[in-house]
């Protein structure tokens, strides 16, 4: 009889962010296999006795492969136990939720995808920052700063001038590239805001033209998520006072 | 003494999508104002003597206007009151939360909002959709297929040929609307999934090209997500199997 996994979304850092049904499979667990940005606290619903393992990787720093990963999941389900995979986000949104769980379906394991609050939507959200609204925005998308091969997509610009609102997640090791060619798109004037340690005690927002993001960032460390156009001129219009997300509370002002 | 308003999102349906904060928020609520997008069993999470308001309005159907639910939360919070504004999805994503929060912002009263799972990111989770995958989309798009005056949003065709997977909430009364002017800007016989009652046990999908879901939708009521492009494409692909989404459960195959 073989085990179960379940790719599990921790949300955007707020460990109250958690769904009902995360920390229940959290807590039913056999062993729990972790990411850098899931919620260290997400772990204190694991029972007593359960394998807790790190399989995040810091930026540029060494981790156990995808295939170690995978390869790790798989012993553990062949061998009738209850897996939880617990990524930060959520798993089908740059989580590669996707590719753990075709892996393990093509060797007859069990493999359940449960939605978490995606950093895209929850780091502007714990910002003060509407993606769509009525109000301004009737359009949002979401993309990466930095594609598997390092730069970012190519069809960046592209992408800009197509939305309301732009939100790109990982931008920092690409800051600079992705200012001038948004700026380029849509004007380098363009209010965006900055979001470093979403959802967290440390959140820290930066509030800036477009263009002069990179020199006002210069130095910062990840995680951090770039939102330019419509949602971040609204959040400057209406939550002009959030900056530090309360520790028990969204964007309080 | 002033009480204060969480605008809180409840999440795509599956009442184990609440968060944490949501429930414990619930659960502290001296009065819970509630949409029909909400999942009622969320609602057992209220503590005995809660006030809870009905504020939903059905499609086409009648309901408290706007004006009446910004004074129905002003009134109890200049009370004393806590106040729960329980939505579904998420506050800022066409949920309307930065207008009630601005409402209540201007007028001396606290507000605080809490990210809920969107329907734009919970829905296609719960069908097996990836929306942003090394394995084949970069980008992803969210807007409505229907504005406040009516019609989608004039630059729908620009939208859909910007990025690689498109989500659409409210795709229902304008559809055939929507699948010509997609069609047109990516091929008819473009990948899309069509979820109704997304993350519910009555969870059902269509999957066909864009030109074949209106007909294939006839009759169908909502609530509804439409999905096309690259994400429809992987589904088929890698979870072909996920149609129903399990009492207990996401998309398991």
């Amino acid at each position: 009889m073989s085990g179960i996994v379940y790719i599990v979304g921790a949300g955007p850092g707020d460990p109250e962010l958690l769904t009902l049904k995360a920390a229940r499979l959290l807590s039913e667990a056999d062993v729990i296999l972790y990411d850098r940005l899931a919620p260290p606290d997400s772990l204190s619903h694991a029972r007593e006795g359960a394998e807790l393992i790190d399989v995040g990787k810091a930026p540029g720093g060494r981790g156990p492969s995808q295939d170690e990963i995978n390869s790790l999941m798989e012993r553990r389900a062949l061998a009738g136990m209850r897996v939880v995979r617990l990524k930060g986000g959520d798993p089908l949104t740059f989580g590669r939720g996707e590719e753990e769980c075709a892996y393990l379906l093509t060797r007859g394991i069990r493999c359940e995808l449960v939605p978490g609050i995606s950093s895209a939507v929850g780091v502007p959200g714990c910002a003060g920052i509407p993606l769509a609204s009525r109000w301004g925005s009737s359009s949002f998308a979401v993309t990466t700063g930095r594609t598997a091969e390092g730069p970012p997509p190519a069809d960046l610009g592209k992408l800009a001038g197509a939305v309301d609102t732009l939100v790109v997640l990982m931008p920092l090791s690409n800051l600079q590239l992705i200012a001038d060619i948004i700026g380029r798109a849509v004007g380098p004037g363009t209010p965006a805001s900055l979001v470093f340690n979403g959802c967290t005690g440390s959140q820290r927002i930066i509030d800036a033209p477009i263009s002069e993001i990179p020199a006002m960032a210069a130095g910062s460390s990840p995680p951090a998520v770039l939102v330019v156009g419509a949602g971040a001129a609204l959040r400057r219009r209406l939550f002009p006072d959030v900056q530090l997300h309360e520790k028990r509370g969204g964007p309080e002002a």
